[in-house]
């Protein structure tokens, strides 16, 4: 393999697959960038096996010619010394030539790197995915899903299937839903395709999304996704996405939302936000952030926060609507505040269904979102 | 006491003396702020006993009041709440009572924090130090050879002094030094004032400086500065920075500065900067960044460095000027990356002794910067 290429053009495409390398893999090779150079241009791949990352770097476009493909081949080069130096070259161009089966001279200018690598042979194959079952969205949107959700998963291995998004497809609907079983963040979009198209209980791990909407665009160019019963595949422009899915059986969560409240109120969600932030100074010592929220007919909500070392917050908010009986009620003021900061809404609802139940908080300005949470027993 | 005063101007004032404050400190009421209102104004006091600063919030100013003194008094109040908790405020104004001997309610718009405090009358005096021996200098300058040394000082504790930079004065000359043994940054400026002040071994804490060049502006405003035998005082407007000097004897430094070389070049900074760069991306594994150097009559400097799990990598850099002996070398890259990131000059000029012995770094453009750097023996 013998290629030079345009040294920005290149560094961009090994940033994305580099975020797929991890450092504390077992598998040695998966610690190398695969590249392969062919007549059409420069394929670069990066797993940690749990994800996996291949982006396409074609030969030219209308205007250039970003490479030139001296000799075809393949390459593995540790991801940890090879994306630092390809950054740190001085010249537009660099050169990366095969130098014996493991090992390449990376040149720029009067740079020249001697890199130790991997034999390209062992690196393991990317699955293969049909192309049958697949549906397309806006990337921003895909995107907008997974910062709605992918807050709320578990991050304890107890229950693994809880550390994923479950993502549920019926009659043009993606529902995307996480939960570690003290709150619950759900978000839908409709989108158009063949109204044929079902999935249920697709788990994909919030690692992977996170990776995910850090490479996912804020605007309208498409993301193809791929569903088959042990992989995800989300297809980009020359970039591949895959991530394995979480075996087991999602929480059935339609049921555990309330219909019916005792107490709804209407509430800024910036003014609530501010409130409990300022309430959980005192109460981050403590292990919940426990918050109490007393609610008066005539919208009075009062929010107070003790810490017996520091002292106590009593702050004061007006709810626009209230409807109902007057409540107290304790909650973890994070798990509430962590919600707000994804809701697009001015405003927001809170349905109460008693001091020791479950309660939901939506935002008013649409009916795609759907938070749920524990309150915190207190005595 | 009883004030209201304005949000903003307090938290600025705030967020000065926050910065001596340390949780880690053994003696309890210095994790707290001292306030202390009369109907001159308002002063806060933080310190870690190393460090103390205390900044004046006067009544107002010719524009306007900034607040209202109801009772005069004085509080301590917990750092690690208070500054988030005034930063938080939503209001304009706040207002702060004292509550009790050791405690005071803070409030603002519909907010009403009680925090609890420690005994104002237990808080330490702070030094008073004689208003003779002292030199004013521009702000900037004084950040600038902070900056330009501090980097140097030692983190091991086994040689306490060598943790301070060492600031002597004598004909209107101002001299900082700092070596952590295997380098020496000097740094010298020139001064208006009494041609008699003379100080030798006034050793200032790094940690000190850090947190004072993270007060001082970028621009001619000036800073006077009180020395005594174990106390040093920044004085700024409406800011007091005191810091503890360091005991014992700075090691004399003139002596150890080669003033013949036997090879001598001159470099773009920028550009042996970045070959430094590229050529510890490899040898940052090690404990040393041991780079190499060649450098050969008629200006040709080869800088090289090989790491046996990774491979190699070699640079070409031609020196404008190059006078002397040819030269192989190894040095600690991260050492030298250091001096140049703080040399304020396009080339530099090496001054070499031979392999074994210091060299040299000074700008081209000035003759007020030092750097002194030991070799790393290799075989």
């Amino acid at each position: 393999m013998h290629i030079s290429i345009e040294t920005d053009k290149f560094v961009t495409a090994v940033q994305y697959v580099s975020k797929a390398v991890s450092s504390r893999t077992t598998i040695p090779i998966l610690t190398g960038i695969k590249i392969v150079a062919t007549q059409e241009g420069v394929t670069l791949t990066g797993s940690d096996s749990d994800i996996s990352i291949e982006t396409f770097i074609p030969l030219g476009n209308e205007e250039r010619e970003f490479m030139t493909v001296f000799e075809e081949g393949q390459l593995v080069l540790q991801e940890r010394y090879f994306t630092d130096i390809v950054k740190k070259m001085p010249g537009e161009t660099l050169t990366i030539q095969r130098d014996g089966q493991m090992a390449a001279t990376i040149e720029s200018d009067t740079v020249v790197f001697n890199l130790n690598g991997y034999d390209p042979d062992d690196y393991p194959k990317l699955p293969e995915l049909p192309e049958e079952d697949q549906l397309i969205l806006p990337q921003h949107l895909l995107k907008d899903m997974i910062r709605q959700t992918v807050f709320a998963v578990s991050n304890q291995e107890t229950r693994p299937v809880l550390t994923g998004v479950n993502f549920d497809v019926e009659h043009l609907k993606l529902t995307a839903t996480a939960t570690d079983s003290h709150r619950l963040a759900l978000r839908s979009a409709t989108f158009d395709g063949d109204e044929e198209l079902s999935f249920t209980n697709i788990i994909i791990p919030g690692k992977s999304l996170v990776e995910l909407s850090r490479i996912l665009k804020d605007d309208e160019t498409p993301v193809t996704i791929v569903i088959t019963s042990t992989q995800v595949l989300f297809k980009m422009e020359n970039l591949l996405f895959f991530s394995r899915l979480l075996d087991g059986k999602f929480p059935l969560t339609n049921n555990m939302i309330p219909t019916n409240g005792k107490t709804t109120m209407e509430l800024s969600t910036k003014k609530l936000n501010q409130a409990l932030d300022r309430a959980m100074l005192l109460s981050r010592e403590a292990k919940n952030n426990v918050i109490h929220m007393k609610a008066s007919t005539g919208g009075q909500v009062e929010i107070t926060s003790v810490s017996a070392e520091a002292g106590k917050v009593q702050e004061q908010l007006h709810a626009n609507h209230f409807e109902g009986e007057e409540l107290r009620i304790a909650f973890n003021g994070k798990n509430i505040s962590d919600a707000l900061k994804v809701i697009d809404s001015e405003t927001i609802s809170i349905m109460f269904t008693g001091s020791m139940s479950p309660f939901v908080v939506r935002p008013t300005d649409h009916d795609q979102m759907t938070h749920l949470f524990s309150p915190v027993r207190t005595n």
